[in-house]
């Protein structure tokens, strides 16, 4: 590990949120901290980016044990910011990318809905060992603080010994925290009753929202992330970045 | 093969494109087919899906050769429109989707980022046979009709021999046509001077657009999809929902 490593860190709830700023502080004197983050929340994004023109903004600079932190804010998608990051803020490569802490779960197939993934997917496709946070708790105020030492173990471990070429972690943690940690395969599922339908509440006309619920496919499957957190672990899951099928298809 | 399939198509251009259309018109008689897609374009939006109300329109009916065809357009996202044509619109699930055609190239890791590629990872999700055309040729106007051939081929294959579970197909088609394809892995590389500033006009301050270049990080392995294509070939790329990485992480 590097004297004083270089922790890139965003997410998708946004630069002011409890969970990105428990990150920064349960990180503080471990590197060089710099924070791009979405102005406002931005769930549900994936590795979407923005064909628009975006702002960024200086939102604040602190010393702290002889290292810097630095958050800005950008009006795009995670995944903008990260570019944004990498692009403009950054004086070197970044020696690794954070994202999160989540509010919320990111387990399953729901990876690849989740901004706070796409943050790591576009860390692996830069090179950079990359790890997703994700606390399985909705609230604004959710108490993230018994995640530190896990945080502080992962984060060291992968600034010494890097992840393979593509290869990010997901982190899920269960409410409350846990008391041990297993390396798992995304569990397969799909979400039901998908669609509500409202209606406007002065035109009438319909208005739909993406609502429903995610059944678990395989809810016996003791290796998947959504099994050990329903079981109460924490659950590790390495994703890849390269989506390549391992099946031989004939014309 | 079922004697009437149901035909469930989405794109990222918007419904009005020429991609879309051209794709409904190879398609005539060949099975029902329901579109659902963005109100406009929206490129780059991977599988986002919106935390917002969504409005959804019926465009047209066209009853052709024993068959009907229904366009329906959604203010949401491509995956959205999935979501919602599934939930909503379809009498029965689909027994493909179908996504494009993409006025211009999704290979490579590029993948991650495209709508296009969004609508069919949905599509695998949901357990339907996917496919997501792409042509390499970003004009408005381009021309698809030489894709024809290969569209009946693998939309006839994949309804007689289904894919894999969780694995959808991502086709690209250089520009012009080819008479060769290829079945590929995603080939990797990753986007240089990612971020151009200009001033807004007004005020003066930086605004920042999401450009550069795509760089091949190894342009000559034949077995990728930048490769077929840069060689007049089309490139067949399998491409796989579960993004769990084989590899053993000891924590």
């Amino acid at each position: 590990m590097k004297d004083k490593p270089l922790i890139l860190i965003s997410n998708d709830d946004g630069y002011h949120a409890k969970g990105i700023n428990s990150l920064i502080d349960m990180l503080r004197g471990m590197g060089d901290i710099i924070v791009c983050a979405p102005e406002s929340a931005r769930s549900g994004y994936s590795c979407a980016f923005s064909t628009t023109p975006l702002s960024l903004k200086h939102r604040r600079h602190e010393d702290c044990d002889g290292c810097s932190i630095d958050v800005w804010s950008c009006s795009g998608t995670p995944v903008d910011c990260l570019k944004m990051a990498y692009a403009k803020v950054c004086p070197r490569k970044a020696d690794i990318v954070l994202s999160g802490i989540n509010h919320g779960d990111n387990a399953s197939t729901n990876a690849h809905y989740s901004g706070t993934v796409g943050v790591v997917i576009e860390g692996a496709l830069k090179g950079i060992p990359s790890i997703a946070f994700s606390l399985c708790d909705y609230d604004d105020d959710a108490d993230f603080s018994h995640m530190e030492p896990l945080v502080k173990q992962l984060v060291t471990k992968v600034l010494n010994e890097g992840l393979p070429e593509y290869v990010c972690l997901n982190v899920n943690v269960p409410k409350g925290g846990s008391d041990e940690v297993r390396v798992c395969r995304m569990a397969r599922g799909h979400w039901r009753n998908e669609v509500e339908t409202q209606h406007h509440p002065g035109n009438g006309k319909p208005l739909y929202w993406m609502c429903g619920y995610y059944q678990n496919d395989e809810p016996d499957a003791e290796d998947t992330d959504a099994w050990a957190l329903a079981h109460g672990f924490t659950a590790i899951t390495p994703l890849t970045a390269d989506m390549t099928a391992k099946w031989e298809f004939k014309v």
